[in-house]
């Protein structure tokens, strides 16, 4: 699996807004070929800067299946007007991780 | 809990020396008080480019505790000298969160 991580600054004051316009694109990851999870992440520091993290089996499920797909273009529409400036996007393979102290 | 999200650039040909790295300092975190989970991923557009995320209960655990506890600087004996450049750390707490398909 694949993490795509986007940083995201949005505008100020559009952070419910953003909240809410992410929990409405949710059925749009659910029907994406591939996508495992999605999460958004708020910034402690600046609360107009978010990470979206999304789980997908491939890479191409994200960069030709769902950027190119109809969904995309909806995504956009729900959340694209809110952003300050283009995301920066990247992504992961995760080389190791531990949970630690789910016991006790 | 609070999410440490680390985005590290490594020197020219550190990739596996950072790794191993990493492996020889999960017991560092495993020990510090509050941590929940550590993970290291990998950029796919850039090999020298990782994510250290770091599952804290509170954002002080990871600030005035383990940055100010001895095991910070085993941390950056172990690490500091593949760095490229100083990483640049965020806290985030999650907002949403959707595992989907885990079914069929």
């Amino acid at each position: 699996m694949i993490h795509e991580v986007a940083a995201i600054q949005i505008k100020p004051e559009a952070g419910i807004l953003f909240e809410r316009a992410f929990l409405r694109a949710v059925p749009l990851f659910e029907r994406a070929k591939g996508c495992r999870f999605i999460r958004l992440e708020r910034s402690v520091e600046d609360p107009l800067r978010y990470l979206i993290v999304i789980g997908w089996d491939m890479i191409e499920d994200h960069v030709s299946g769902f950027r190119s797909s109809e969904d995309y273009g909806r995504w956009r529409d729900l959340v694209g007007d809110l952003f300050a400036a283009p995301p920066l996007v990247d992504h992961t393979e995760v080389i190791v991780a531990y949970s630690l102290k789910d016991i006790g």
